[in-house]
Protein backbone atom coordinates (compact mmCIF):
# COMPACT_ATOMS: atom_id res chain seq x y z
CA UNK A 1 0.00 0.00 0.00
CA UNK A 2 1.18 3.52 -0.51
CA UNK A 3 -0.21 6.40 1.49
CA UNK A 4 -1.23 10.00 0.02
CA UNK A 5 -1.08 12.30 1.81
CA UNK A 6 -1.81 16.30 -0.31
CA UNK A 7 -2.71 19.39 -0.22
CA UNK A 8 -4.37 21.41 -2.55
CA UNK A 9 -5.23 25.17 -3.84
CA UNK A 10 -6.80 27.43 -5.75
CA UNK A 11 -4.39 29.25 -7.98
CA UNK A 12 -4.52 33.07 -8.23
CA UNK A 13 -2.39 33.56 -10.87
CA UNK A 14 0.02 32.86 -13.47
CA UNK A 15 3.25 32.98 -12.05
CA UNK A 16 3.59 29.23 -12.05
CA UNK A 17 3.84 29.36 -16.14
CA UNK A 18 7.60 30.07 -16.43
CA UNK A 19 8.48 27.23 -13.92
CA UNK A 20 6.90 24.31 -15.87
CA UNK A 21 9.16 21.48 -16.26
CA UNK A 22 6.98 18.87 -17.53
CA UNK A 23 3.89 18.53 -18.33
CA UNK A 24 0.84 15.71 -19.91
CA UNK A 25 -2.67 15.13 -20.78
CA UNK A 26 -4.63 13.30 -18.19
CA UNK A 27 -7.56 11.75 -19.04
CA UNK A 28 -9.51 10.22 -15.41
CA UNK A 29 -12.49 8.16 -15.34
CA UNK A 30 -13.98 7.18 -11.94
CA UNK A 31 -15.81 3.54 -11.48
CA UNK A 32 -16.57 3.76 -8.30
CA UNK A 33 -16.59 6.60 -5.73
CA UNK A 34 -18.58 4.68 -2.76
CA UNK A 35 -17.32 5.30 0.85
CA UNK A 36 -15.23 2.27 1.01
CA UNK A 37 -12.81 3.44 -2.27
CA UNK A 38 -12.96 5.27 -5.37
CA UNK A 39 -11.46 3.48 -8.16
CA UNK A 40 -10.34 5.74 -11.13
CA UNK A 41 -8.61 4.81 -14.24
CA UNK A 42 -5.86 7.39 -15.60
CA UNK A 43 -4.57 7.81 -19.55
CA UNK A 44 -1.73 10.02 -19.55
CA UNK A 45 -0.69 10.89 -22.97
CA UNK A 46 -3.05 8.55 -24.37
CA UNK A 47 0.01 6.50 -24.34
CA UNK A 48 0.23 4.93 -20.72
CA UNK A 49 -2.33 4.24 -18.14
CA UNK A 50 -3.00 3.15 -14.15
CA UNK A 51 -5.71 2.14 -11.97
CA UNK A 52 -5.60 3.19 -9.15
CA UNK A 53 -7.73 2.60 -5.75
CA UNK A 54 -8.05 4.66 -2.55
CA UNK A 55 -9.53 4.13 0.30
CA UNK A 56 -11.29 6.35 2.53
CA UNK A 57 -9.68 9.71 3.61
CA UNK A 58 -8.53 10.44 7.01
CA UNK A 59 -7.90 13.86 6.77
CA UNK A 60 -5.68 14.90 4.76
CA UNK A 61 -4.01 11.01 4.46
CA UNK A 62 -5.31 7.72 2.22
CA UNK A 63 -4.71 4.67 1.15
CA UNK A 64 -3.52 4.74 -2.18
CA UNK A 65 -2.77 1.57 -4.97
CA UNK A 66 -1.84 2.26 -8.17
CA UNK A 67 -1.17 -0.49 -10.95
CA UNK A 68 -0.02 0.17 -14.46
CA UNK A 69 -2.26 -1.38 -17.27
CA UNK A 70 -2.20 -1.55 -21.33
CA UNK A 71 -3.30 1.55 -23.01
CA UNK A 72 -5.79 0.14 -24.65
CA UNK A 73 -7.77 -1.91 -21.14
CA UNK A 74 -7.28 2.51 -19.66
CA UNK A 75 -9.08 3.74 -23.09
CA UNK A 76 -12.00 1.04 -22.65
CA UNK A 77 -12.27 1.92 -18.72
CA UNK A 78 -12.60 5.40 -19.87
CA UNK A 79 -15.57 4.79 -22.20
CA UNK A 80 -17.11 2.59 -19.40
CA UNK A 81 -16.47 5.40 -17.01
CA UNK A 82 -18.40 8.11 -19.11
CA UNK A 83 -19.79 10.33 -18.33
CA UNK A 84 -17.74 10.65 -15.41
CA UNK A 85 -14.72 11.79 -16.51
CA UNK A 86 -12.33 14.57 -16.06
CA UNK A 87 -9.83 16.29 -18.64
CA UNK A 88 -6.96 18.09 -17.32
CA UNK A 89 -3.08 19.32 -18.31
CA UNK A 90 -1.37 18.54 -15.54
CA UNK A 91 2.31 21.05 -15.69
CA UNK A 92 4.99 20.03 -13.00
CA UNK A 93 6.42 22.96 -10.99
CA UNK A 94 9.41 21.95 -8.59
CA UNK A 95 9.66 24.54 -6.05
CA UNK A 96 12.33 23.88 -3.08
CA UNK A 97 11.81 20.48 -2.32
CA UNK A 98 8.51 19.56 -3.49
CA UNK A 99 7.08 19.56 -6.81
CA UNK A 100 3.59 21.12 -7.48
CA UNK A 101 1.26 19.56 -9.97
CA UNK A 102 -0.79 22.71 -11.64
CA UNK A 103 -3.55 21.24 -12.85
CA UNK A 104 -5.99 23.36 -15.73
CA UNK A 105 -8.71 21.38 -16.55
CA UNK A 106 -10.52 21.35 -19.52
CA UNK A 107 -13.95 20.15 -20.97
CA UNK A 108 -16.58 20.39 -18.72
CA UNK A 109 -14.02 21.60 -16.12
CA UNK A 110 -12.65 24.29 -18.28
CA UNK A 111 -11.69 27.60 -15.92
CA UNK A 112 -10.83 25.39 -13.02
CA UNK A 113 -6.70 25.71 -12.33
CA UNK A 114 -5.95 23.54 -9.04
CA UNK A 115 -2.14 22.90 -7.45
CA UNK A 116 -1.43 19.96 -5.32
CA UNK A 117 1.63 19.02 -3.28
CA UNK A 118 2.12 15.42 -2.15
CA UNK A 119 3.63 15.35 0.94
CA UNK A 120 5.71 12.94 3.24
CA UNK A 121 3.82 13.57 6.47
CA UNK A 122 0.40 15.65 7.07
CA UNK A 123 2.47 18.01 9.23
CA UNK A 124 4.59 18.69 6.42
CA UNK A 125 5.59 22.30 6.31
CA UNK A 126 5.11 23.79 3.16
CA UNK A 127 6.23 27.38 1.75
CA UNK A 128 3.33 29.16 -0.78
CA UNK A 129 4.11 30.28 -3.51
CA UNK A 130 2.07 33.79 -4.28
CA UNK A 131 0.65 32.43 -6.86
CA UNK A 132 -1.31 29.75 -4.79
CA UNK A 133 -4.83 30.97 -3.55
CA UNK A 134 -7.40 29.37 -0.59
CA UNK A 135 -6.61 25.97 0.49
CA UNK A 136 -9.51 23.60 -0.85
CA UNK A 137 -7.90 20.07 0.65
CA UNK A 138 -10.66 19.29 2.86
CA UNK A 139 -12.85 20.37 0.36
CA UNK A 140 -15.25 17.42 -1.35
CA UNK A 141 -15.84 19.86 -4.62
CA UNK A 142 -12.70 20.14 -5.31
CA UNK A 143 -11.88 16.09 -5.18
CA UNK A 144 -11.75 15.13 -8.75
CA UNK A 145 -14.23 12.36 -8.12
CA UNK A 146 -16.48 14.86 -7.18
CA UNK A 147 -15.62 17.25 -10.00
CA UNK A 148 -16.04 14.12 -12.13
CA UNK A 149 -19.78 13.84 -11.81
CA UNK A 150 -20.47 18.17 -11.96
CA UNK A 151 -21.85 19.29 -15.42
CA UNK A 152 -19.26 21.78 -14.36
CA UNK A 153 -17.85 24.29 -12.21
CA UNK A 154 -19.79 27.42 -10.65
CA UNK A 155 -18.12 30.92 -10.24
CA UNK A 156 -18.02 30.04 -6.43
CA UNK A 157 -15.79 27.56 -6.76
CA UNK A 158 -13.17 29.62 -9.15
CA UNK A 159 -12.22 32.43 -6.57
CA UNK B 1 -10.18 -7.26 -22.61
CA UNK B 2 -11.40 -10.16 -22.08
CA UNK B 3 -14.74 -11.23 -22.10
CA UNK B 4 -16.76 -13.11 -19.51
CA UNK B 5 -19.21 -15.37 -20.98
CA UNK B 6 -20.64 -17.65 -18.02
CA UNK B 7 -23.22 -19.91 -17.01
CA UNK B 8 -23.86 -20.91 -13.45
CA UNK B 9 -26.09 -23.76 -11.99
CA UNK B 10 -27.03 -24.91 -8.32
CA UNK B 11 -25.56 -28.44 -7.56
CA UNK B 12 -28.16 -31.15 -6.36
CA UNK B 13 -25.51 -34.01 -5.57
CA UNK B 14 -22.04 -34.76 -4.84
CA UNK B 15 -21.30 -36.60 -8.28
CA UNK B 16 -18.30 -33.81 -8.86
CA UNK B 17 -16.52 -34.86 -6.05
CA UNK B 18 -14.69 -37.47 -7.38
CA UNK B 19 -13.65 -35.62 -10.59
CA UNK B 20 -11.91 -32.65 -8.66
CA UNK B 21 -8.41 -31.97 -10.11
CA UNK B 22 -7.82 -29.21 -8.37
CA UNK B 23 -8.62 -26.55 -5.56
CA UNK B 24 -8.24 -23.29 -3.88
CA UNK B 25 -9.24 -21.07 -1.52
CA UNK B 26 -10.62 -17.99 -2.39
CA UNK B 27 -11.18 -15.10 -0.71
CA UNK B 28 -13.32 -12.05 -2.40
CA UNK B 29 -14.31 -8.42 -1.78
CA UNK B 30 -16.14 -5.57 -3.35
CA UNK B 31 -14.59 -2.30 -3.77
CA UNK B 32 -17.47 -1.35 -5.49
CA UNK B 33 -21.09 -2.83 -7.40
CA UNK B 34 -22.27 0.24 -9.32
CA UNK B 35 -23.97 -0.19 -12.44
CA UNK B 36 -21.01 0.72 -14.33
CA UNK B 37 -18.38 -1.35 -12.93
CA UNK B 38 -17.80 -4.25 -10.11
CA UNK B 39 -14.38 -3.97 -8.23
CA UNK B 40 -13.76 -6.73 -7.00
CA UNK B 41 -10.50 -8.13 -5.01
CA UNK B 42 -9.45 -11.93 -4.48
CA UNK B 43 -6.91 -13.76 -2.83
CA UNK B 44 -6.14 -17.46 -3.45
CA UNK B 45 -4.76 -19.67 -1.25
CA UNK B 46 -3.42 -16.52 1.02
CA UNK B 47 -0.41 -16.51 -1.48
CA UNK B 48 -1.71 -14.88 -5.15
CA UNK B 49 -4.03 -12.38 -5.50
CA UNK B 50 -5.96 -10.18 -8.28
CA UNK B 51 -7.71 -6.80 -8.81
CA UNK B 52 -10.75 -7.76 -11.31
CA UNK B 53 -12.99 -5.27 -13.06
CA UNK B 54 -15.76 -6.02 -14.80
CA UNK B 55 -18.51 -4.02 -16.92
CA UNK B 56 -21.99 -4.08 -16.78
CA UNK B 57 -23.74 -7.33 -17.90
CA UNK B 58 -25.17 -7.81 -21.41
CA UNK B 59 -27.17 -10.79 -20.95
CA UNK B 60 -24.42 -13.92 -20.32
CA UNK B 61 -21.72 -11.46 -21.30
CA UNK B 62 -19.53 -8.82 -19.84
CA UNK B 63 -16.06 -7.40 -20.14
CA UNK B 64 -13.75 -8.16 -18.05
CA UNK B 65 -10.38 -6.62 -16.97
CA UNK B 66 -8.16 -9.14 -14.31
CA UNK B 67 -4.44 -7.72 -13.00
CA UNK B 68 -2.39 -9.55 -10.53
CA UNK B 69 -1.30 -7.44 -7.49
CA UNK B 70 0.87 -8.00 -4.61
CA UNK B 71 -0.47 -10.26 -1.83
CA UNK B 72 -0.29 -8.02 0.65
CA UNK B 73 -2.23 -5.14 -1.09
CA UNK B 74 -4.51 -8.10 -1.83
CA UNK B 75 -4.99 -8.63 1.61
CA UNK B 76 -5.39 -4.56 2.76
CA UNK B 77 -8.13 -3.94 0.44
CA UNK B 78 -9.90 -7.04 1.53
CA UNK B 79 -9.98 -5.63 5.06
CA UNK B 80 -11.13 -2.50 3.08
CA UNK B 81 -14.13 -4.16 1.79
CA UNK B 82 -14.81 -6.03 4.76
CA UNK B 83 -17.81 -7.01 5.66
CA UNK B 84 -18.70 -7.44 1.60
CA UNK B 85 -16.34 -10.88 1.15
CA UNK B 86 -16.94 -13.97 0.40
CA UNK B 87 -15.30 -16.91 1.08
CA UNK B 88 -15.50 -20.39 -1.19
CA UNK B 89 -13.41 -23.19 -2.18
CA UNK B 90 -13.31 -23.58 -6.06
CA UNK B 91 -12.55 -26.84 -7.53
CA UNK B 92 -12.16 -27.80 -10.87
CA UNK B 93 -13.40 -30.18 -12.65
CA UNK B 94 -13.15 -31.24 -16.35
CA UNK B 95 -15.87 -32.59 -18.19
CA UNK B 96 -15.48 -33.22 -21.80
CA UNK B 97 -14.18 -30.15 -23.23
CA UNK B 98 -14.94 -27.72 -20.35
CA UNK B 99 -14.10 -27.40 -17.13
CA UNK B 100 -16.48 -26.77 -14.34
CA UNK B 101 -15.58 -24.66 -11.63
CA UNK B 102 -17.37 -25.88 -8.34
CA UNK B 103 -17.32 -23.01 -5.38
CA UNK B 104 -18.48 -24.51 -2.08
CA UNK B 105 -18.99 -21.40 0.25
CA UNK B 106 -17.95 -20.83 3.76
CA UNK B 107 -18.96 -18.16 6.48
CA UNK B 108 -22.06 -16.68 6.47
CA UNK B 109 -23.17 -18.43 2.97
CA UNK B 110 -22.26 -21.77 4.46
CA UNK B 111 -24.42 -24.47 2.44
CA UNK B 112 -24.54 -22.63 -0.73
CA UNK B 113 -22.70 -24.70 -3.61
CA UNK B 114 -23.10 -23.52 -7.42
CA UNK B 115 -21.44 -25.16 -10.43
CA UNK B 116 -20.04 -22.41 -13.19
CA UNK B 117 -18.50 -23.05 -16.70
CA UNK B 118 -17.02 -20.16 -18.70
CA UNK B 119 -17.86 -20.48 -22.63
CA UNK B 120 -16.13 -19.39 -25.83
CA UNK B 121 -19.76 -18.08 -27.18
CA UNK B 122 -23.14 -17.31 -25.38
CA UNK B 123 -24.66 -19.74 -27.36
CA UNK B 124 -21.92 -22.83 -26.80
CA UNK B 125 -23.76 -25.96 -26.25
CA UNK B 126 -22.87 -27.15 -22.38
CA UNK B 127 -23.92 -30.94 -21.99
CA UNK B 128 -25.00 -30.46 -18.19
CA UNK B 129 -23.50 -33.23 -15.64
CA UNK B 130 -26.05 -34.96 -13.10
CA UNK B 131 -24.85 -32.93 -10.69
CA UNK B 132 -26.42 -29.77 -12.43
CA UNK B 133 -29.79 -28.71 -10.78
CA UNK B 134 -31.48 -25.22 -11.58
CA UNK B 135 -29.80 -22.73 -13.60
CA UNK B 136 -29.34 -19.58 -11.46
CA UNK B 137 -27.19 -17.48 -14.49
CA UNK B 138 -29.66 -14.46 -14.79
CA UNK B 139 -30.59 -14.65 -11.02
CA UNK B 140 -29.16 -11.59 -9.93
CA UNK B 141 -29.09 -13.20 -6.09
CA UNK B 142 -26.67 -15.78 -6.66
CA UNK B 143 -23.86 -13.07 -8.28
CA UNK B 144 -21.22 -13.16 -6.15
CA UNK B 145 -21.22 -9.48 -5.44
CA UNK B 146 -24.70 -10.14 -4.72
CA UNK B 147 -24.24 -11.96 -1.85
CA UNK B 148 -21.42 -10.40 -0.50
CA UNK B 149 -23.59 -7.97 0.39
CA UNK B 150 -26.12 -10.41 1.81
CA UNK B 151 -25.94 -12.05 5.61
CA UNK B 152 -26.90 -15.05 4.45
CA UNK B 153 -28.56 -17.70 2.22
CA UNK B 154 -31.90 -18.22 2.27
CA UNK B 155 -33.19 -21.37 1.95
CA UNK B 156 -35.07 -21.37 -0.71
CA UNK B 157 -31.82 -20.21 -2.72
CA UNK B 158 -30.18 -23.28 -1.95
CA UNK B 159 -33.21 -25.47 -4.15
Amino acid sequence: MGIEIERKFLVRSDGWKALVTQRAALRQGYLSTNAKATVRVRTRDDAQAVVTIKGAAVGLVRAEYEYAIPIEDGREMLAMAAPHVIEKVRHLVPIGDLIWEVDVFGGKHAGLVLAEVELHAADQPVPLPDWAGAEVSQDDRYANASLSRSDGVPDEMLV
